[in-house]
């Protein structure tokens, strides 16, 4: 492979759509970089299959982007970084940035009581990866964690501030709200979605920690400190590539994305 | 291939789990026949997939059992007998029976109304396939469907009788109940679990047809006329093969089945 260069794209991947609110982030954040994103259309939801398929698809997925000379590769799964980030950033000669890592540390960053709410898929809090990645950090953090599966059915179908999306919310949260916590983490990109609704659920008992966000400050450090920042002011390029066909990934990524998708291909693993 | 005979199993398969409830019809109907359940858990759920994909996957499943010597094929799945059930016909050398066919026979001798509700997923119901085979058998019936996106998750998640699931069914339900129905189809293999909650919703505004039961006294049926039925009284034999590690599918099955699963063996297809 040749040397990675600062006009090269930013590489990001999800299990389907929920990863371009971190594209949307990053378009946000660092508005002259070139982004390809994969999204694993045919093979999601990732959230409910076992560890060594998760690694099997997340590893084709960064070979995949390897071969588009990517610059960096950033993991937009939850899924996939809990229980797949060490595999590709073993095989990965490229930087490698995660929305778990990146969420456990803007969460410390942030935690006044010392007490940190997660809420995700049943994989991602089932691999306990966000206690690990907190407490590799800080720890004297008190974690408490809280698989949420109907919040990605829930946020596909469109409802994202009705009376089901609520109840469901207030169930979910209800052994959160007994813990001493005042912060808590969207564990999933299809979450920021929710984020006005889970406001007005949470109240004033916690700050939420939306990943998306801290990962595009994250890629930011990390591109200006390794001389890797784009310095072309022309518009830049994206380009999405899914494995199914992406009549279905345009009309809910652009809700994801809030803004058009254009440059959809689609390839097969 | 070799002649088929009656001891040779039936080969039942579907996406994921929801399959289970068809091979607990047989199993109740047909005490003596062997089967082999084939479950696609890597890949599920199929029912957000494009229609090239599925037919790809789902050949894919039929040429596996086809190889097991299965004596007939039952697509137990309604997403993949909506849009891949020709595509199987097409290349099986044995007889091949699918859900849809048999809801939609079903509902026709049961109605009185000539009004048929249908519920399923979103590809199901986008097929249009169930209205298709009852207006090609039964031109004169009026046909209304509905997707329920929810449905399956709600049922995954255990949530057979929760307020969250009695709402999400009050609003799926809404538009059917405008409609003159006296007949609604359960098009999805997860809906028998949510039977209780669903007769406590439509009340006596309509009966429902389990498409499990139908299929059950359709495959008796043609065994029966073509020589098939398994002529032996020995403890039948019960396969179960999935794409993904069994750990899941083994506790939600158990769930469905309504009984122990052993002998599950992972494949990759």
């Amino acid at each position: 492979m040749a040397q990675s260069l600062p006009s090269h794209p930013i590489g990001v991947f999800d299990s389907g759509v929920g990863g371009l609110t971190v594209v949307r982030a990053l378009m946000d954040r660092l508005p002259f970089e070139n982004i390809v994103y994969f999204g694993d259309t045919a093979r999601v939801p990732y959230g409910v299959k076992s560890v060594s398929t998760i690694q099997h698809f997340t590893q084709q997925i960064a070979d995949f982007l390897l071969q588009q000379d990517v610059k960096l590769l950033i993991i937009a799964c939850n899924t996939m970084a809990a229980v797949a980030a060490d595999v590709v950033r073993a095989k990965s000669p490229v930087p490698v940035l995660d929305v778990i890592e990146a969420g456990a540390k803007n969460a410390i960053a942030r935690t006044r009581s010392g007490g940190i709410g997660v809420i995700g898929t049943p994989t991602t809090i089932n691999s306990n990866a966000y206690a690990r990645a907190i407490h590799q950090l800080s720890p004297d953090k008190h974690v408490y964690s809280q698989a949420c599966p109907l919040f990605v059915p829930l946020v596909e179908e469109g409802w994202l501030d009705h009376p089901v999306t609520r109840l469901t919310a207030q169930e979910y949260l209800k052994p959160v709200f007994v813990e001493q916590i005042d912060t808590l983490v969207l564990g999933c990109t299809h979450y920021p979605l929710l984020k006005p609704l889970l406001l007005d659920v949470t109240g004033d008992r916690m700050q939420l920690v939306d990943s998306a966000l801290s990962i595009a400050d994250q890629t930011a450090e990390l591109l200006q400190a390794q001389g890797l920042a784009n310095t072309s002011r022309a518009m830049p390029d994206y380009r999405y590539v899914v494995t199914d066909v992406p009549v279905k990934f345009q009309t809910i990524g652009e809700r994801f994305l809030g803004r058009s998708l254009n440059r959809i291909d689609r390839v097969e693993l």
